[in-house]
């Protein structure tokens, strides 16, 4: 048996390296696609339903109606984590538009490609070790996130130049960009959200511009509040972030990444970083638990 | 024989509905490709030097070094034109970054995927018919084109949501949409320039802004002034548009276009736009006649 990858594509399953989509597909030439980026910890997807409500936003703002069920996606999902035996892994679901006829004018009829990536992906948790090398190194850069009224913030589509060029400035041995908007203030890492730490109260920018309301962001809100840290929205300076007494960022991937350096000037994680950390690790095992009980 | 296209992916002629890229190309995972709309007339691709040049531009600016002379680009390109017997044809060519290790963050050594996409499309010219059904009828929409701090305006690339989300806006029997930049000037259609024409002054939104600088729309230009008519770039509101004598489009498959309407209000082509348009046509014969002694 090969060791080779299984991808689950338009329902089957495939070696990673026969999985293709048709260059006609509006997935490719156009990055007309919806995607989420998954979790599975113990062969249970994580925080499945806030994944479904956010791709059920992103199709929306698209004016995707791409007509496949979650119960499907879902099974679709376990199905390539069966197939590949994979219990802790990273997961990734596009769905596309398809291949219509005529041009760049969406058409309501879609027949969508779907493709289920996954990847080994060991799980960090209250025992094991982070998913991530090291803290992260940060870097500000001149690439401006893409306004709301350009592109939804809320959606995770394929058009995902606006990060790679950010990205493409780093320099030196920096692994995240930090992305300012258009007037200058924080709005979020290429593939993550930035949480900073200052006094004890946990600062993170608000959703109401060009942030995506990631999942793993909005988890670490609601523990914060929840354990009683003070917890604030707003917008912020890149200098806030410099002065911060913690900083870290999160997506789904990374879960709690804390920050070594901002544009070379050192933050670190702390006591507040590590303690919600903790929460989310245990969070991440009661999930497990419930699953191993009956999902 | 088969009456089915046959497209260039990779280096091969392959029936189009064979022809696929991985999933994991970053082409189809991020729209992280450049791409050239371009028609060939009477067997040759038109204004290949401009088109060459502005795929450099698009390419430096995703730091995308595929490592392709352009005389291999164009071979593919004749080779894909002879091998479906096309003389008058839409052509498209991608270039992608192709698979790469790691995730979002693009690496220098890049492996591109190339897709070349023929289809047949007639010549209108002098003696024939427009290859569009009309002229436009348009819409301004609410969808703001993206700024240049976000994504580079002149870069052609798969990223292509923004025009999709202005599309999806249309009602009725509206087939282009007229996008305006954040500060609501006139940017351009979602795959259009704009032209207007008031007092015998030939008013194109500048390329300074959000604006794609489209190979047809700097002909046009060249073409107006060479003529002695009187030409200005600038920054407009919607109003101009609606004010003006004369209205057009210009794109590479629709060469000069009229507009009928802009939100209902009644404008069309007039004088100046078939003046142009004539001259347009020339330079697309004596292209031709250049050609076939010799290219």
């Amino acid at each position: 048996m090969s060791d080779e990858l299984r991808y689950h594509v338009d329902g089957d399953l495939v070696p990673a390296s026969d999985a293709t989509v048709s260059v006609d597909d509006r997935g490719f030439r156009y990055g007309d696609a919806a995607f989420e980026t998954l979790r599975a910890y113990g062969g249970t997807v994580f925080a499945w339903d806030d994944h479904v409500e956010r791709l059920e936003r992103t199709c929306e703002s698209l004016s995707l109606e791409h007509g496949l069920l979650a119960a499907d996606l879902r099974s679709r999902i376990d199905e390539t984590l069966a197939a590949n035996d994979l219990a802790d892994a990273y997961v990734r679901l596009s769905i596309t538009r398809g291949v219509q006829p005529g041009k760049l004018t969406p058409q309501s009829d879609v027949d969508p490609a779907v493709v289920i990536y996954v990847k080994p992906l060991p799980r960090g948790g209250l025992e094991g070790d982070p998913v991530w090398d090291g803290p992260a190194t940060v870097q500000t850069v001149e690439t401006r996130r893409i306004p709301d009224e350009a592109i939804p913030a809320a959606a995770k589509t394929h058009n995902y130049l606006n990060g790679i060029l950010a990205r493409a400035e780093l320099e030196g041995d920096a692994d995240e960009a930090l992305m300012c908007d258009l007037e200058g203030a924080i709005a979020e890492g290429a593939t993550s959200n930035l949480f900073f730490v200052r006094n004890g109260t946990v600062h993170a920018p608000s959703t109401d511009g060009s942030v995506l309301p990631g999942i793993t962001r909005g988890i670490v809100l609601e523990m914060a509040r929840d354990a009683g840290i003070s917890v604030r929205e707003g917008r912020y300076e890149p200098a806030a972030v410099l002065e911060a007494d913690e900083a870290f960022l999160t997506n789904r991937t990374w879960e709690l990444r804390p920050i070594a350096t901002v544009d070379g000037h050192a933050i670190g994680g702390g006591p507040v970083t590590d303690r919600l950390a903790g929460l989310y690790d245990e969070r991440v095992e009661e999930s497990c638990y419930r699953s191993d009980n009956g999902h």
